[in-house]
């Protein structure tokens, strides 16, 4: 294989992220622009997050199921502010079975308006609520610039919607997933995440409060991590969705909806990566430990004999690969490997194993490792729970030192601001003239937060009511 | 819960398929004609569906992965074969971002053409194959009549790809899928199959062998349950996808594509249902215990104390679910769980707890039984090996009794043919004007059966080349 060379992760970021997606072998273009095939590499990570979440959403009592891809267009019609959200970006299916259809189907760009219609359908009194369902599946929104994973015209996500009697449970609904996500962004993916409320313009189309996640990516971006919305009662008015309460009378029910995205394995890259590729947090790694045999003719037998007896001990609690491949070398399999972010690398060749022992080399670049055969699954279990700790630990790090509380005017640190490389607490007064001036600086509210510090709005001047983030985004 | 009527499984097996589908949850009509919502109860049986075969699919060392839904128009027209096959069944993408685009796009109907485009991006060298990917998804394919899970407009399936060396490799590799295939359906679906070639006109379009998986089900019709091709090197020069093989030479390798949909689901719902409802195998049943607390209030804590307790042992085994409701009678669970077809039912209240015992009811309809609590974990588990078993049996005496062997004319098996309820074997000179023959009596030729036991043609009355299965079919 020949090597190629990364770009350099400082000063390079843009070109290395997009390097870096395909040398890892995650994704590749896909024939239709903006659209992207996900290669086994990276569909590995999206099912282990899938295999997370599907155990938290099964706490909840939510269950999986499936909607239909092709939505009538007058369906996304009914809620206005919904469709006046999605019309720009939606892909129309005009023709089918060789006709031209009498009404054009949508491609799913969201699935509110026809699982909120079957939801119409399967409720009847109090008694049938709440209703929890999710799905797995990718959803469809035309965008002119696309980024694999970031920002692409089909990604893959899970939506989950849920009905409630009354207001407070479906605020509790939103509530429960959003710090889901929050906890399984920094306990399994290792990326902090300010857990908090989108300004009203920024919410969901049709929502009344919708809930973020913002993480903070190396080159001083924002990326928006997932979301959680209340929807109170404008959908079910919209599709006539009513319920027998509690007191006989036909009433309109609370909902929420909430999803993460392939989004996450963006982030994923770009918060842990090195100039070498890939640095994947252990508890997410499609494979976190690989072992490379080293040996010669004469010593073959025994080095693959160790090599295997070793891997069936650490596959009973890791996921480990042997890279056995007779036509490449060790030092083409440390860069491939590397490349690809496996936490752990052990090397084993015919001193280690007349020593008892093997050297363990992790990810972070920060040093090799003596261990002893005998206690190498307690001590590649420590020694991948302190990578998964160090990674998180240097995200917060990063995070904090681009991290300014101010209260600078706009004007101030809008210079700055559209350099980027900075995330800003700021005051705000709630006026929303703040959003078109931040765009002169390519800046957005990204949320408000939950702590308040400030007395001045960083835009008017007058009183703050709000501390809030902004940064520039993905 | 109002009980509604199922309709006789016998004499009205059409409509009880129907009804049986929706009282049961498995799942409703979409809004759009011919498409499907897939409700959590029956989800969770593709769920478990996925879980095993993705787990036979590693072992032949297939990777999941995700490819784009939407195709440009002419990558189907690449290969000319596969573009008449699909052509009437399509449908297409004309506007999306507001714009009509400049050049239409299909939602997949099946994967090949861009499946192999990125292929040929990922293959230089010999070195690089196999490569054998899978997705799971949905495809759209415009049905004029649909049912659910036989026949839908969109449908949700796996589709795995390979490219080889060499035919022989394909082959195997075509012929394993077929194995891995019949083994899941007898094993875990307890539906018999005929594992045999599909005659050439009945070939997928661009292929040069089929393996199909054809069911026999109730009602005398047959199912195809699922497919495996050999495709040749028909796609391989359509796309131009060459490697350099081990002596130098650019050669186009060897594709083979299978799989398997939710139309499973529904062979699943007929093979074993009864006028109660759905019976499912256990093997891969969502609930296989239904544990049915009987109590009135002096008695209620003792009982879900003991109930609790159970549940917690047998849950470390099989899937058991409480239905602790306590808006619906004993006899209301019974029906509700019955005709969501769980395999056994534990009816526990307080006279059983004073014996440490509890009544056990297996959906197979063949009594109750008493069985001590201590026990309780090993005799349930041999009582659900039971049922898995005794489903196979019946559908395979059920399937016997349907199969006729014989050597009379299509003149004289016609009109039994057209009423339908039977299988016939005869056999066949290979000439195709019997398909159009067979058109006139609702027949169609299932498969070349593996065994040739005939000497004359049904159709010609010249010499037979191969026994074929002729039925009508789903």
């Amino acid at each position: 294989m020949a090597q190629q060379q990364l770009p350099n992760f400082t000063t390079n970021f843009s070109d290395w992220y997009n390097e870096v997606i395909f040398l890892a072998e995650l994704a590749d273009h896909a024939p239709v622009k903006g659209c992207m095939v996900i290669r086994p590499y990276g569909w590995a990570i999206w099912e282990n997050m899938q295999d997370v979440l599907n155990e938290k959403f099964k706490e909840q009592g939510v269950q999986n199921a499936a909607f239909p891809l092709l939505i009538p267009l007058s369906f996304l019609q009914k809620e206005a502010e919904h469709v006046e959200g999605f019309a720009p970006e939606i892909a129309v299916v005009t023709h089918a079975g060789g006709k031209e259809l009498e009404e054009p189907l949508v491609v799913r760009p969201t699935s509110e308006t026809v699982i909120h219609a079957m939801f119409a359908r399967w409720m009847r009194s109090w008694r049938d609520l709440p209703i929890k369902v999710n799905q797995w599946c990718s959803v469809v929104r035309w965008e002119k610039r696309s980024r694999p994973f970031l920002r692409t015209t089909e990604f893959w996500w899970q939506e989950g919607h849920t009905v409630h009697e009354t207001e407070q449970e479906a605020h509790e609904m939103a509530k429960t997933m959003h710090h889901i996500y929050r906890d399984f962004m920094q306990d399994y993916l290792a990326i902090p995440v300010v857990a908090a409320e989108k300004p009203p313009h920024e919410r969901f189309a049709g929502a009344t409060a919708t809930y973020t996640l913002e993480a903070f990516m190396p080159d001083g971006k924002a990326l928006q991590m997932g979301t959680s919305h209340e929807i109170s009662q404008s959908f079910a008015r919209a599709f006539d969705m009513k319920f027998q309460d509690r007191e006989g009378n036909q009433s309109y029910p609370y909902l929420t909806s909430w999803g993460v995205t392939t989004r996450m394995i963006g982030a994923l890259v770009m918060s842990h990566g090195d100039d070498k590729g890939l640095v994947l947090p252990p508890k997410i790694a499609p494979i976190q430990i690989i072992i490379v045999p080293i040996y010669k003719a004469d010593s073959k037998e025994v080095v693959m004999d160790a090599v295997t007896i070793l891997a069936l001990k650490l596959r009973k609690k890791y996921r480990v690969e042997i890279d056995a491949d007779e036509s490449s070398t060790p030092g083409a399999k440390f860069y491939k490997w590397e490349m690809k972010g496996v936490p752990l690398r052990i090397e084993i060749g015919p001193r280690d194993i007349a020593n008892n022992q093997a050297i363990v080399v992790d990810r972070l670049g920060m040093g090799k490792h003596t261990y002893d055969l005998d206690t190498m699954v307690p001590t590649v279990g420590k020694r991948l729970d302190f990578i998964q700790k160090t990674l998180f630990e240097r995200a917060i790090e990063r995070r904090d030192k681009a991290w300014i509380t101010t209260d600078k005017t706009l004007a101030e640190i809008g210079p700055d601001l559209s350099e980027g490389g900075l995330f800003y607490q700021v005051g705000w007064s709630g006026d929303v003239s703040a959003v078109d001036e931040l765009k002169k600086y390519k800046g957005t509210i990204r949320c408000i937060l939950p702590t308040k510090t400030s007395t001045v709005c960083f835009h008017t001047g007058k009183p703050s009511i709000y501390d809030i983030l902004i940064a520039k985004a993905y």
